[in-house]
């Protein structure tokens, strides 16, 4: 099993030191740390469980460190920045953990430029020497690149003459995009293997500063204290702690004091059962940063993102993830709007940030998404984002028989209305109704008010709403047909229909250069037994078919 | 070999008639008459063969009759529109030809569209039965589709739920992003075998019209004079013949009279070199209508067209495309002037349209493309931009020993600067100074002068300027090394740093939606011996690897 909790006492790639208002993040891969056997992790490569504990420090910096303004990326090594993703790792690995891992670090890399953009906490990269592929990929996803000038170090993306396959992790799209380096010189500089070096790299914009040796140090230090004093995080802490997750893994079940996941491996289909706070809010700020990581937004953050790692790792024949609430519904309302009128609190603010990114993580996961509203359950403002993300709605008409709770209701708020944008940069519910701000206006009227099954049908809010009559049939074949379908084609159709209008930089990566990837991938000419990334050292020519598709 | 020269006279599989300003494009696929053996095309399937008489029409339209202002698809089947592209067809081609064959039929789907929003040839749908897959596709480029409500009548995209692939053409982001159907609903469509019909199609959004069948013909009829009413195109003829292309096809060679291109098939290089005009240009308009389709602009955009095509279909392994050209630099700047001067005039307009299509076919094609600039070259205005559509540009500084030909200069003209924009909205200019609008901005200041290699450096037009010494070696290596890259990786760098900045719905389907279907196509799930694209029709069950991606 694939585990994303780690803690910094047992990283053993990175270490983690806070200096003030700066932090530094220093990269010094322990070669035989790797996170299966078959390989060993030289110069700085870096596998799956190097990006974890990248992912784990990014996001305790964010809760941890209130008083970290800037973090420093930077290498323990001589000479060496970062080699990039391990090609050997990447040779031996499945089509799917290959496409898994590389989601997973591309999802890392725009945290990085989410903390930069929304939460004060911006990101430079130190090069000291030598990024190759990943390694430049990870030195883009911050806001400032300094290279050393000694002749020597170098930013490259070699992927293509070396390996056959694209830089992965957002390279080609940040290249032309972010940094906005000219496309004919992004063609140079992605087909030349040993990269670009020193004034040229700075005249095609591939890094920001360059830096001669003797200086690197402080120079470092110095440009990272200036963007510090822009922050508008708070001088001091304390942060908050992210303890332990409180989870119990069983053959077929996930648990977490707010959240369930059941698998029902027969059918296919795991369901995430969400639970609504047990207690009301706290009353202020103060109030949530006494309870910390158990304030219940942030601890059901936690929790989904967790399992939905876990899911997408360990549990890949599960294609259809059904998501359910229980719990009430007004004490959800009164959690949102807690937070909503503390956003400008530094933690208030990290926790809606939290919940933007977990959102975007369900939106992003490659399963089949449906949600079930049925009496009992809590889906209201952040939660009812859950609904709005899922491929399809289900919203019981009326009540069960032998049942006598009161029917199903939805609840929006604020947060349904652009604090929670999608990779698009729209919310859900824009997305939703594309074209259509009519559509936007009339539901944001609707706001406060308990919407039954027939009101969020009429307002476009759900897919169906069938009755108690028709329910259970109507499940029970919408996971069935779901279940028979290609599993390929589910990816490309959901990829492709959850995304409409606006692109972003997000949208073309895991849209645009993922499925490219993921085509490269199933390729010969890079994976087969004669292909680049199989032969990658040993000496061997990968031998192409010449055929241009 | 496959030949996209044809002509009404001998189409198979379409019929078309004007009837005053309307034309009828009826869709009547000859059963047997299939461009390769081993299918049938029944229920008025297509496959290449029949897509290319479509575009024919759909360019014949344009310049042989500017009085028709509305073009009626519909179908010459008895309750059958049309059922998509042909499932054994497909199931028979190769991965390459099936990945052309998309992007062939989405350029001309796409042409359909410029038509109706550029050229005042607007086009209507008359389905009258089943309009399943690419059938249903095809009308979703048109500006309006009626559907008859017969009770029987559906449109569907079956191809998820029944072949494990995604439509092919453009329908998941024409569903989503032009007729902005929900995304749920989409999502439902997109996995009902039988479609949707009647009121509910209507309500979805799926069509714009719903009609019974005693009525459906007049109201066609109605409907189609009505929106030829606000046509801007002639009351009246005469069109432009295109006359047969003089061409001459050898082992090593296709040569037009404006366009040569040589097959370097050890280096897997094609040169096209493209002639500017032998005579001056005539003094206006009518001048322009008379030549005809010897008119040097049309002249050389139909060569170019057709070469391009004949590449992408008949030479899968020539993968590098340089482009050169030779003539006088001025005379296509006059062409260029007395084009831009009656840009309002139908023809002139036509031309121009042409040529943005053709650019954009450049831009799209999966090839390396180089522009060389030597001396002799004619790299202006229009001209000029194959060399900004080349993923790289060379351009001698000075003279070649022995060759007293002054250096080699390029100019630029307004057609530089908007008229002929890329897929994604933007000119080749602005693309490539992406978030330099000061740029664009000094390289309009250069318009009208004869910009030699130093200055065409300096203002960023050009990739490189090696000088006589080095050019030889430059250019060997340079075509050395990307004929030894993977054709794989090379099609996935380009397709990604061709097109930066804002995306549209042409990027999304070339970008995003083919990448997807292309990885698709590579998958067991679909085409192994035991994938649904194989066993359609033979009554087995494909068997599916349920691993989600």
């Amino acid at each position: 099993m694939i585990d994303f909790q780690t803690h910094p006492d047992r990283y053993k790639h990175w270490k983690l030191a806070v200096e003030g208002e700066v932090a530094y993040l220093t990269m010094d891969v322990d070669e035989t740390g790797g996170l299966n056997p078959g390989y060993e992790l030289k110069m700085n490569s870096y596998d799956l469980g190097v990006d974890i504990e990248l992912y784990d420090a990014v996001q305790r910096l964010r809760f941890e460190h209130p008083e970290v303004h800037a973090v420093v990326l930077r290498s323990g090594k001589d000479r060496i920045f970062c080699a990039g993703a391990n090609i050997r790792m990447l040779g031996g690995a499945s089509h799917t953990l290959k496409v898994n891992f590389c989601k997973f670090t591309n999802e890392t890399r725009n945290s990085i430029e989410d903390a930069s953009a929304f939460s004060g906490q911006r990101y430079l990269c130190a090069i000291n020497g030598t990024a190759a592929g990943g390694g430049y990929e990870l030195a883009l996803a911050t806001d400032h690149i300094i290279l050393v000038d000694d002749g020597n170090a170098a930013v490259s993306l070699p992927e293509v003459p070396l390996l056959a396959v694209l830089p992965g992790t957002g390279g080609l799209t940040r290249v032309i995009d972010k940094r906005k380096v000219r496309r004919d010189l992004a063609d140079v500089f992605c087909t030349v293997e040993e990269g670009v070096r020193g004034q040229r790299a700075l005249d095609w914009r591939l890094v920001d500063e360059l830096v001669a040796s003797s200086q690197f140090a402080e120079k470092v230090r110095e440009r990272a204290s200036e963007i510090a004093r822009d922050s508008d995080r708070p001088a001091s802490g304390p942060g908050v702690t992210l303890a332990p997750l409180a989870r119990e893994i069983k053959e077929d079940s996930l648990r977490y004091p707010n959240l369930t996941v059941t698998l029902d491996r027969e059918q296919r289909v795991a369901t995430l059962t969400l639970r609504g706070p047990q207690v009301d809010p706290p009353a202020d700020a103060d109030g949530i940063q006494a309870e910390g990581c158990r304030f219940w937004p942030l601890a059901l953050a936690r929790e989904l993102d967790d399992a939905l790692l876990h899911l997408r790792f360990n549990e890949l024949e599960l294609g259809t993830l059904v998501f359910k609430s229980e719990g009430g519904l007004h004490r959800i309302v009164a959690y949102d709007d807690l937070l909503a009128v503390n956003q400008d609190h530094w933690l208030a603010r990290e926790i809606i940030l939290y919940w933007k990114r977990t959102l975007k993580r369900i939106d992003l996961t490659s399963r089949t998404l449906i949600a079930i509203v049925e009496p009992g359950s809590c889906f209201a403002g952040i939660l009812a984002e859950v609904v709005f993300a899922a491929d399809r709605s289900y919203m019981l008409d009326g009540q069960f028989e032998d049942d006598d709770r009161p029917p199903a209701t939805i609840r929006l708020d604020d947060f349904n209305f652009g604090a929670l944008p999608m990779s698009n940069a729209l919310s859900r519910l824009e997305t939703r109704f594309l074209g259509e701000p009519d559509s936007v206006q009339a539901a944001r009227g609707l706001i406060g008010r308990d919407l039954d099954a027939a009101t969020a049908l009429e307002a476009g809010l759900i897919t169906f709403a069938p009755d108690d009559i028709d329910w259970e049939d109507e499940i029970r074949i919408l996971l069935e047909e779901r279940g028979s379908f290609s599993p390929d084609a589910m990816v490309g159709m959901e990829a492709n229909l959850r995304f409409p209008g606006p692109e972003t930089m997000e949208t073309k990566i895991f849209g645009r250069l993922t499925a490219w990837q993921n085509w490269i991938f199933q390729r010969p000419n890079a994976v087969s037994e004669k292909g680049a990334l199989k032969l990658y050292g040993t000496g061997a020519r990968p031998e192409f078919d010449r055929n241009r598709v």
